[in-house]
């Protein structure tokens, strides 16, 4: 029996789930927020009682160390030794990663040397590597990548149509992110429908980041996101692919600097942009209810688009045998998976049980028996993953 | 019986053509290139009889003079004041002309405001229309707009998942171009197949600059370029849509301007940037057929994403009566209809010809007789629709 601990270490967050393995029995989890600011947030879960207290947690550090401490009053752990391994996640691991690696020197500088092409993610998961290497320096440490997943894509897949010496130069090609859960769910997938009639599965992850993905045999072939998770489908807040002439007619009116407007795709459009209510789905489908136009815009701009990619990967695949929703939109939103399905159903031999998808948050089969693509909700768990692949590599 | 010039003018270019209507039959063409510029050139066709010319034409009204007096001394016209009218392709129509329209001062005035939309074109094609003002004050001039055509989209279609002030400040929404075209081509083929086996229209415009158009019962309810023609499939020299953050950075490593990344995005990617070779889709099939790895990179990029637009546009058309392939490659490539056809047939009820594939600018079916979706060959013809539009506004 060995504990393992899934870290995900953000710029301002700290997110931890605790597994006993191989049991995959989750024994605690919890949140911090707002490090380094004022009133952090220190939210644990442990033998069925949450609890949350405000206070300063000036660094990643302490926030590690708070953890820990807290993994010891609580009685989860009577030996910080006996965590046994740290699994990160951690976002960028560029062309180098193609599956989880237990975290050495070599690994440490490729995630930072990788910064560059995540800035806001590699350099916070990295932290959260170096302050472990100093609490805990007997524990083994595994880095579970966004990207890696996403590495079976071929060229025709990745490339960009720019200059090619911008891929040879500085790496500009789609990586795709959410590879962890894509990988999951997908596998989840084909244990339940056998290898043979899951070849072809369409993997739409949608929460307040969205991502799909096309699997070909377990394989990716194709994702949404892009060189970074601006990319691809409309989001809560990010806009997705769209016109590059935009940014600068949008900089000029404004007087935005280039960053400025980027920024603006990625932190006020989407959802939140179109409507003017809410990144979040759950007040968007409110408010179509109270008969706001902009968030029923805001919705059915959302559902072409997944439509769009979903038609798009039906034609790469040459067919599809199952499509997947997963995480807070795609396990909750009962609306959503509706409005989706209902507008494939011209165009492609599938059919929504609505009854079926009267679920959330629970794997189940929402389409028809005689639907030929079958329609699956499969709840996600990248901390799973992220403990799984520990675990494994620690042997 | 009368005759009508129908007129292109672009910033240092002027194409027209002359027809005599109601019959429809062209009697004089040209293109004048370089206006402005030293050694500009002068082609004029007329009596199956092509001429070349190099000589400085310092501008638009030199040009226009020119064109006149060569129709004179060609023996094309006796007298300037047989040219009826005019028709101009203007680039930008906005969101006020879906149709094409007598221009008096008000639409001149429009023109005018909408090169806010349109800086390299409307500017260019408004020239024309003063310069005929000058030079043929009698003439009735028409306006036929590139973006007419796809002013039958809803908002769902045409909207930025961006903020929607930017939409009602500045108009940043979905425009599409190449409407002239679409509408001409997707009529003939309703035309020959009648409307009822034609509800549902994929039109493929796939030139130097490419759009695809899906039409529902002759009317646009969704196309490829947007804010610009930057947007939408990769092009000969374009990228269409990719991951916005792209910009930022590009600019960042190589130094740019956000207008000299904007275009490096319309200039040097697309095909030619892909293969380092050519922008012309001859070039890249030659260098596949030489071996060329990237070449054939460019290429299968290429079809990916026209495929993958077809795939969405089913979608959004609840099923595809017909798909139709037009412009320079649209008409000549057999190369590459096959290859986007071919790609087709695994997820659509779609089978090729290869043998009625095997023409070049004609009109033909090329899909099985027991393929559902039919698949045609158009050859567009703008300036006939050009010359038609004005011939029936003058009346």
């Amino acid at each position: 029996m060995s504990l393992i601990m899934s870290l995900n270490s953000g710029s301002s967050s700290l997110k931890f789930q605790v597994f006993r393995m191989p049991a995959e029995v989750l024994i605690a989890s919890g949140l911090i927020e707002r490090i380094g600011l004022p009133s952090s947030v220190f939210t644990v879960k442990a033998n069925d009682h949450e609890e949350s207290s405000t206070l300063d947690i000036p660094n990643h550090k302490e926030a590690i160390r708070l953890v820990l401490e807290s993994l010891m009053s609580h009685g989860i752990v009577s030996d910080l030794k006996d965590i046994a391994g740290i699994g990160h996640r951690i976002v960028h691991g560029g062309e180098k990663y193609s599956a989880s690696v237990v975290i050495n020197e070599q690994v440490e500088k490729d995630i930072e040397v990788l910064s560059d092409l995540a800035p806001l993610h590699n350099p916070a998961n990295l932290l959260g590597v170096r302050v472990i290497d100093e609490i805990l320096p007997e524990a083994v440490q595994v880095a579970v990548f966004d990207t890696a997943f996403h590495q079976t894509m071929e060229p025709v897949s990745y490339m960009y149509p720019l200059p090619y010496e911008y891929y040879e130069k500085y790496g500009i090609r789609k990586y795709g992110f959410h590879g962890t859960s894509h990988g999951y769910v997908t596998k989840r997938l084909r244990e339940i429908l056998g290898s043979e009639n899951s070849r072809r599965i369409i993997s739409c992850h949608l929460g307040n980041g969205g991502s799909l993905a096309a699997v070909k045999n377990g394989k990716c072939v194709n994702t949404t996101m892009g060189f970074t998770p601006l990319a691809g489908i409309m989001m809560g807040t990010r806009s997705g692919d769209i016109d590059p002439s935009i940014l600068a007619y949008l900089s000029e009116k404004e007087h935005l600097s280039l960053q400025g407007v980027t920024d603006l795709c990625n932190k006020k459009s989407g959802l939140l942009g179109v409507s003017g209510i809410s990144s979040d789905m759950r007040d968007i489908e409110n408010a179509i209810k109270e008969g706001s136009a902009r968030a029923k815009l805001a919705c059915d701009m959302y559902v072409q688009r997944v439509c769009n990619t979903i038609a798009a990967y039906a034609v790469q695949l040459g067919g599809v045998d199952a499509i997947l929703f997963t995480a807070g939109i795609g396990e909750n939103s009962i609306y959503l998976r509706q409005l989706i399905i209902e507008t494939l159903e011209d165009a492609f031999p599938i059919e929504l049980d609505r009854t079926a998808n009267n679920i959330r948050r629970k794997e189940a089969k929402i389409s028809t028996a005689s639907s030929r693509i079958q329609v699956w909700v499969i709840p996600t768990n990248e901390e799973l993953v992220i403990a799984r692949d520990t675990y494994r590599l620690m042997k």
